[in-house]
């Protein structure tokens, strides 16, 4: 059988986001994507045999088949719905609907959330935290198929999808090694979780497979915030022989070095090459000039989550647990140059 | 009876946001927030009595009450999570649970998930669109209780909540004249949807009372995004005699005026006075100097449909519809100053 074309290929083959192929596609939101993306998009959806009509043939007649997500705290996380589309898209698909329930880090709430869910005849669970982490599955969920999101738990016994953090720090500093850089600043996050561990493991790697020396005076932590990486970008652009490019933990980290470039008279990317991690779209396309990333495929780690759990419930999934990572593409924007002679 | 003290009384006491004060009363989230701030939520939510628990005793006898929320784009919309927040809160404290679901804005799909909600016998739906706007209800709901958030229908026979858009405009325009502007200019949204209309009125309103003429070359229509409001902003700051102050139609046009700002070199605000709406944390707070700016109240919003669903449901609401204008507070950060004389 070959496998239906969703709307992950069309983005891919489009060079777009799903967000765009999605509004795109649809007549009520079509006028957000300007004519000739959204011809290219129809163009290439046609050629694929896409069709946007995404109602698995299921629904109507199945009974009304639903997972529960329990997610920690969308209201404060901006690619939080990246992650629900992805697992409502991937579950309506096979015609299931998601409950999504927001547990706002309140364990006695969550309690309450998932008996609800359990009373109403959930037939499976997505456990999802808003950013990569470790947790501890409620006990409450020891017989119901599981699996997490953006998390893994310590004894493994849940199938889990998280990025490939290892590999998105060293694609963006692959990408200024490229461009030509060997003196490369990394602006990592101060706090202790698993993503700053492995950002910097992947920041080595990449530099150490380009026989650079690696320099501990170029690495600077700070708060994961705009402020935090306008604050260490000023202590690293006055050194002496300063760096020509900066990699950030994130994408808004990688807003406060524009603006200490801007207050130091550094033009982007002229005068410093910059890349962040998250692709957080309102940041990255914003930003002027755009910020080049690396994309936290959230979309698609909802979307993994969502089918593994569906092939769990249906017997289709073999006895033993995945623990996923996923790769995080790079997306050009205009924040790279050569760095300058002299 | 005493009206129980709730979170938002103590955001509103401490002068922080809803979101801040959840972070600081909360085990788990409070390092996000720093000492000082803590510790002053925690001396004004102990002044006022209010008991982080907000866990009403309800739940544990009565069967399990649930709301369904559905809405057209939680997944590309930033603030659309204080909305779901607001109302999952303000049930919550009376004992009911909120299910979440996103309809991408697909028809079918919407179908499909109100039949499943009334299916397990939801008792009242809160039906939300991402921004202000005029809607239809599907017929399938004709005898469900349903409240519009962030939405107003043709009819008006659902209760609805919605920002006050007039008044939101007069605020910002009112702050820059009230620092000593007579020249500002206004970047509208070039959408035609009711906040458009509303703003440019609101922004007429207080320069009438302020005795300030309306000049139709000060107004510019664009993109709502941050290249939208730079180009915009680049043509404002051309003209011979430029204003001293923008006001910008939301947050992320007025990122775009800051960037056409620096490229012209004035700095904001001793140059240019700027000032958007929505309060969206990720760019007004990122932003250098911090945006000011006026709130549109999301979690306020959402709160207010939730209670006034359960009014309706358990019959303390009277016979007629009400229809809710919210206030939007001005959130002052950096970003104004008095014009600089010649």
């Amino acid at each position: 059988m070959m496998k239906k074309v969703g709307i992950r290929d069309v983005a891919t083959a489009a060079q777009v986001s799903v967000t765009t192929v999605s509004h795109a596609l649809n007549e009520t939101h079509a006028s957000r994507v300007n004519p000739q993306t959204r011809a290219h998009i129809q163009s290439v959806a046609a050629q694929l045999g896409y069709s946007p009509n995404k109602l698995a043939s299921g629904l109507r007649t199945q009974r009304s088949n639903f997972l529960g997500l329990v997610s920690d705290e969308i209201a404060t996380t901006p690619f939080a719905g990246e992650m629900l589309q992805g697992a409502q898209d991937a579950a309506y698909e096979r015609g299931w609907l998601v409950m999504i329930l927001d547990s706002s880090m309140d364990l006695e709430l969550e309690k309450h959330q998932i008996n609800f869910l359990l009373q109403h005849q959930i037939d499976g669970l997505i456990y999802a935290r808003m950013f990569h982490q470790e947790v501890v599955l409620p006990a409450q969920l020891a017989k119901t198929p599981v699996v997490l999101l953006d998390a893994v738990s310590g004894d493994g016994s849940n199938s889990s999808v998280v990025p490939d953090e290892v590999a998105a720090a060293s694609t963006a500093t692959t990408a200024l090694i490229e461009a030509g850089h060997r003196r490369i600043g990394f602006i990592n996050n101060r706090d202790d979780i698993p993503a700053t561990h492995a950002r910097l493991h992947g920041y080595r790697e990449a530099l150490d497979k380009h026989q650079i020396d690696f320099d501990p005076s170029l690495v600077i932590t700070a708060a994961a915030d705009a402020s935090g990486g306008r604050v260490a970008a000023l202590q690293m652009l006055a050194a002496e022989t300063r760096p020509t490019a900066v990699f950030c933990f994130n994408d808004r980290m990688a807003m406060g070095a524009y603006q200490a470039a801007g207050s130091l008279g550094l033009r982007i990317p002229h005068d410093l090459s910059v890349i962040g991690i998250d692709n957080l779209e309102l940041i990255a396309d914003e930003l002027w000039p755009g910020l080049t990333t690396v994309a936290l495929p959230h979309y698609e780690m909802g979307s993994w989550a969502a089918e593994r759990l569906l092939d769990e419930i249906e017997g289709k999934a073999g006895a033993s647990q995945l623990h996923q990572k996923l790769d995080c593409p790079l997306i050009e924007r205009a924040s790279i140059a050569p760095p300058t002679p002299g």
